[in-house]
């Protein structure tokens, strides 16, 4: 994997630049689709990448419980197995470990259904009550080693350590994988911060031990480890390593964060957390001044309007979240003035588009009437057609936001988008 | 509308032609994909077509119930609303009201999902359960001048006549509608269906009488009927009216319906009714020996493999059904030695497609290991992936059945065929 930036923004963080994977590059700043359980929900992925998705996000601690990481592996890994032919990420299964594998037989499905948790939610309210303050001991148990947690599916006990995650991640064979964190709630008291943080940096070090020792695994014994991914070769492609700067609130624990993941040989970066607003100006801001400028920067389960613009004038290069197509299936439909409700008696004889200026296939094919009448009906198409839009609607919108930053007109951009965008 | 037969198969009544409505040919004999309420279950329109889909048939009783006719009318038709610009038809109602009408608050959900029904069900013991020998009076409500029945989804009383079902028919746009007819149960006393089969005649003149009324409440008031659909004008498409042969299994009454229905001046014919195997030979033969010849013919809620071979050699021109899209959303999957549950555990680890000599989109670029994948984490994309193959089964085997008639190997396609599959 190779990154270059293209253009620097004056007076900001922002950037412009590329992530060379083995399986085409990503223009950034950008917007990863979520393809959880390697799939994007409810999409083909030929119709993923004409509404202009670059990548694709799937998750360990779903793909290891179903249907299984060595299964994928014999499928020829995930590009193979899911069709999906550019870069994938996957995410280490820490934050899924300690929110979902705490969550068989609790209310959390009141929350949000486990199945759809597949990036790291960015709703503050569903994190604060996802993520104990201090783990429930019975039902997930944090060690130096790892992390003891319950399949939300059907209760089976499992347990991810840090290699673990890298052994995993390397059988699914995504380009760009995470390093294995523990993800506190921001109402933990700082004491548990700090030692959780302290751990989650001793993970990054497993993390990236591991991740080198299976790279030469993969060679055959006869080869250099020069020779890995060499033209020809039917070695697998190597894959990136980014680590995961946490700290929560704390400028000390952030930037201590930032400094101890900056000195491991990551190949890029990731932000984890819970986030309002604010915290985009500061814990994002206080990680992105330390980490190196050469190397991507992830923003993990960010999945609110502002916040991309926020994230991207901090520093941040991609985002993935499931909220735009959570909300999708919910009839939640983005316009450039706010979100609409399609289920909402007054669109049910709208025969206007879903938004007029929108390019997707969605906007320039159906009405809002046929969209309404499609969720009326509980037909399958509904769903799909729902998060065509609203995948497009953010994929685009980063797009715009990058259009923007090279033509230095981001932050009239930023101000007109949001005095129009109103949140509902 | 116009039909023309291009090939006819010595020693049976097969044969090939084309049909050609203002939104395209369909080249006969052809699979029509159904479209219950302005959707293919589970596949954007591109991709219906994508699959060889030529035309696909929608239905009156459920479009009627939601979202309502006029709605559609006033979207622009269903080509507009649903976004398939290729030739459509819609059945009239008559087989939905009797056996949808007559399942509110009933077990008719046990059988089939009402929602699901959108075609006449080829199944035998579907139908016989579906059509009391003698409709509940207290439910469906038969008289000289329509029937009154009661949403299957909320209850609510409504009143079909054969005017009502062709001013539903005009609104909705379809190129190929339907008379409205009653469809008996095969159990009814000989005495039941030979009245319940004079109503349906005179249903028909009624049909068609209505039908021509709006085709010329259609054209302005200063345009002469010649004049509808002329190039540039704003008119409407004028539709092609399909009367129905019924009958049951009695060859009397199949063969006065077939006269009776002849002799009026429809576009085209359907033939409706419960078939087992043998009524392809027997009831769908002596149809098609009294219709006319340079008319195409309907047979309709077919979905048995045997039953296309057999009714394209009885002379029928093209099929619908639901069951091959209704099969495929339960993960049974065709393929030309029978059908595969996918939900079974020997497909878990199986990365050969679903059929090495299927040329679908999905045989090209998933394994049965991801397709077995979809349907245990209950991911949309299992429906999306299982109905575009199947549909192109049926799809693709119409068609070579169509080959085969034109070059005259239609009896050595079918031996092969139907002995290389096996019903399970």
């Amino acid at each position: 994997m190779k990154y270059a930036i293209e253009k620097k923004l004056k007076n900001s963080l922002a950037r412009t630049g590329v992530i060379i994977t083995a399986h085409g590059e990503i223009k950034t700043p950008a917007y990863i689709a979520p393809a959880t359980k390697a799939t994007v929900k409810a999409i083909l992925p030929e119709d993923v990448s004409a509404l202009g998705a670059q990548a694709v996000l799937a998750n360990t601690y779903h793909l290891y419980l179903q249907p299984g990481s060595e299964l994928v592996r014999s499928a020829g890994g995930l590009h193979k197995f899911m069709n999906w032919a550019g870069p994938i990420f996957t995410d280490s299964g820490g934050f899924q470990v300690f929110s979902l594998g705490a969550s068989f037989g609790t209310s959390i499905t009141k929350l949000s259904k486990p199945e759809e948790l597949g990036s790291r939610a960015s709703a503050k309210q569903d994190l604060d009550a996802l993520l104990p303050s201090e783990p429930k001991p019975s039902l997930v148990k944090i060690t130096e080693d790892g992390v003891e947690f319950r399949s939300h599916i059907e209760g089976s006990k499992h347990f991810f350590t840090p290699e673990k995650s890298m052994q995993i991640q390397h059988n699914l064979g995504a380009d760009i994988i995470l390093a294995f964190d523990e993800c506190t709630s921001p109402t933990a008291s700082y004491e548990y911060q700090k030692s959780a943080l302290d751990r989650t940096h001793r993970w990054a070090e497993r993390s990236l031990a591991e991740h080198r020792r299976l790279n030469l695994l993969d060679l055959p014994d006869n080869a250099m480890p020069w020779q890995a991914g060499a033209q020809g070769s039917t070695l697998k492609t190597p894959q990136a390593l980014f680590g995961i700067v946490q700290g929560g609130r704390h400028q000390d624990l952030r930037e201590e964060s930032a400094r101890a993941i900056s000195s491991l040989d990551f190949d890029g970066y990731a932000v984890g957390g819970s986030y309002d607003k604010e915290d985009m100006g500061t814990a994002v801001r206080w990680v992105n001044e330390i980490l190196p400028e050469d190397k991507p920067r992830h923003l993990l389960g960010i999945g609110a309007i502002e916040d991309l613009f926020l994230g991207v004038e901090n520093g941040i290069d991609t985002f993935d979240c499931v909220i735009p197509t959570r909300e999708a299936r919910n009839g939640a439909l983005y316009t450039r003035r706010g979100r609409v409700n399609i289920n909402n008696a007054e669109y049910r004889k709208d025969f206007s588009p879903i938004e007029a200026e929108c390019l997707c296939v969605v906007c320039k094919c159906y009405s809002r009437a046929y969209v309404a009448h499609l969720f009326r009906a509980k037909e399958l198409l509904a769903y799909t057609l729902a998060s065509i839009h609203n995948l497009h609607f953010f994929i685009n919108l980063v797009d715009r936001i990058r259009d923007s930053i090279a033509d230095g007109t981001f932050f009239e951009f930023k101000q007109v988008f949001l005095s129009q965008y109103i949140e509902r």
